[in-house]
């Protein structure tokens, strides 16, 4: 199956929407190639066959080909670990789907496994290569509006929970897990500071077993506050994100980058708003600033990430570059995940809990 | 002084931007009128000449005018309490602008000061009729998007605090005190239901002494979650409202009343959403319904209020009516804000605070 002497021959098991995403991503990739993949149904097989991908009978049958080096792993969450251990086992490395594991011990299990056997794990936090985000890590590290002091990240839909095992807790479904993962990866990549406190709220206005929304509200230790929020009973959404900074404010509506900056004017002197009318009251405060008084300008290029996330690890697996996708950095996030969960089930902040700066595994 | 016979004589306190304002709002009805002002700056006494009222000397001459019914204070906050004590003393009803005192020890002071004097102490939340707020309340009453369970209220301005009084702590300013007591009255007038938690955080990005803005969560026994969020250095603003239901969103922009709903359509079944590329991934949770299964609409009428606020107290004094700001609202306002400073102040979530139901101040 090693087709390519050059190329790491990679098999994606779990071969679902997002498997098979994979599969798209990894297509003409210089260093890796998808040679097979292993799902268990039967149809998944078949589909996997017609894009051109063996099939293998049984994870076993993977786990015992030599010419298999990587095992990407795109199944539920609740089988990761699993999965992942028995890869090590076998001398494999492993990309793994986000969240990693359901829980901070599982993590613990893996990254101890793979260690063991002296093989890579890397999570694929790939939202991290979001230009949306990547242009709210230009303004956080350039001021590009001034120093930002307050970000606020939020996704939001209207399907509810897709009907899949994401609607299921056993299976670590759920929108903190799902989309909040990311999120909150991006958050904590972005700013270098420990959370100091915590609140947060989750939804289960569907009726599922599992939260169809939550909102984070975090405050760090340089002074940037938070909001994260997932939604998926929102018919109008909210822009994906609203940052502020000392020097204007900046929006971005969604993933198609649309959006805009609007800044003081540093060459108009302060004028004092002049009343409006605003309901039955009137309103100094909140009259708009005349138009000369700000700037409305364009959002920045996104902030260059040196390499893909596949690039990366393949270069990682080689032995030639630390990964962009730390696995204590991935421990950090799970940890404030189970903050989270444990803020909005007590209903209290939570303080003296992030795992920061983030500290090797093992 | 006591011009019209049949109407009630009303002198405003401070004639700043507020009490002129008044001035122009009591012009013309049937049961009250402004006969004459008092402010301790001679440019304001002037302006208030001009304009056509007679400007007292002095707060004593105002107080022995047999001929004043009213005192309308639109001081800045710090005086409420003094003032509203001698008017009573003097005989005299009051109107007092929001917000009432800067303690709800003061405010029990002012109420006990009516109650010994047999006199009408009401204070000018005006923005219980503002006709967003009463669109709000349509939703919320009628059930125009289901049944509401998110409401969030925001107002945002980019001229930081109006460089008066309002940014100094010892005359009552900040922004919590300023327009937070307008957004919490008008969330705690609309829900009736006990606050179980509370959260927030006060903003100090301008270095005044007092908040330049700042966030609340709160959480209602009846499910219902709310923000309530002031900014001054917001160059963007996010919607003045933006509600969920259990059949849809709605959102109103600005006092404009621009807005609009967006509901489930009930005829048509559920269909699976497909996954779009959202930045490099794959989402089909944030997938936007396809156009058929939703129906974009207007927003319903405002809630009718019986009458205006003066018209109310006119009522109110002549023994014909129950108050529609009532005291005991305000204390729980008052107290809610108190608990607002704390829960900043401390970083924790409060429980067992609120003043629910809303009983008799004495």
């Amino acid at each position: 199956m090693y087709m390519t002497a050059s190329k790491h021959a990679v098999v994606i098991v779990g071969y679902g929407g997002m498997g098979s995403y994979h599969a798209k991503l990894i297509q003409g990739h210089p260093k890796l190639e998808v040679t097979g993949t292993f799902d268990l149904l039967e149809g998944r097989r078949e589909a996997s066959r017609e894009d051109g991908y063996p099939a293998y009978d049984s994870y076993e049958a993977v786990l015992q080909d030599a010419a298999v080096e990587v095992i990407l792993i795109a199944t539920p969450n609740d089988v990761h670990k699993e999965l992942a251990v028995q890869a090590f086992q076998a001398g494999k490395h492993v990309i793994c789907e986000k969240p990693v594991t359901l829980s901070v011990e599982d993590f613990h299990i893996m990254v101890t496994a793979a260690k063991e056997a002296g093989r890579t794990l890397m999570v694929h936090q790939n939202r991290r290569w979001d230009e949306d985000f990547r242009v709210v890590t230009q303004m956080y590290r350039e001021n590009t509006i001034g120093e930002l002091f307050r970000i606020e990240s939020r996704v939001h839909g209207a399907n509810g929970i897709p009907g899949d095992w994401r609607h299921l807790e056993e299976f670590g479904g759920g929108m903190l897990l799902d989309w909040g993962v990311h999120l909150l990866d991006q958050l904590l990549y972005m700013i270098d500071s420990r959370i100091l406190r915590l609140s947060s709220r989750l939804s289960f206005i569907l009726g599922n077993g599992v939260d169809d929304g939550f909102e984070a509200m975090l405050e760090f230790e340089n002074g940037i506050s938070a909001v994260v929020e997932v939604g998926t009973t929102n018919f109008i959404t909210l822009p994906r994100w609203y940052v502020k900074g000392t020097e204007g404010t900046g929006v971005i509506e969604d993933w198609s980058l649309q959006g805009r900056t609007v800044t003081r004017n540093p060459d108009m002197a302060h004028v004092e708003p002049k009343p409006i009318q605003a309901g039955v009251g009137l309103t100094k405060t909140m009259a708009p600033p005349s138009e000369e008084a700000t700037i409305t300008g364009t959002l920045p290029e996104a902030f260059h990430m040196p390499c893909s996330f596949f690039d990366n690890f393949a270069e990682v697996i080689e032995g030639k570059a630390e990964p962009i996708v730390k696995n204590e950095e991935v421990l950090r996030v799970l940890h404030l995940i189970d903050a989270i969960f444990q803020a909005a089930r007590t209903g209290e902040t939570l303080k003296d809990f992030d795992l920061y700066p983030a500290a090797p595994t093992v």
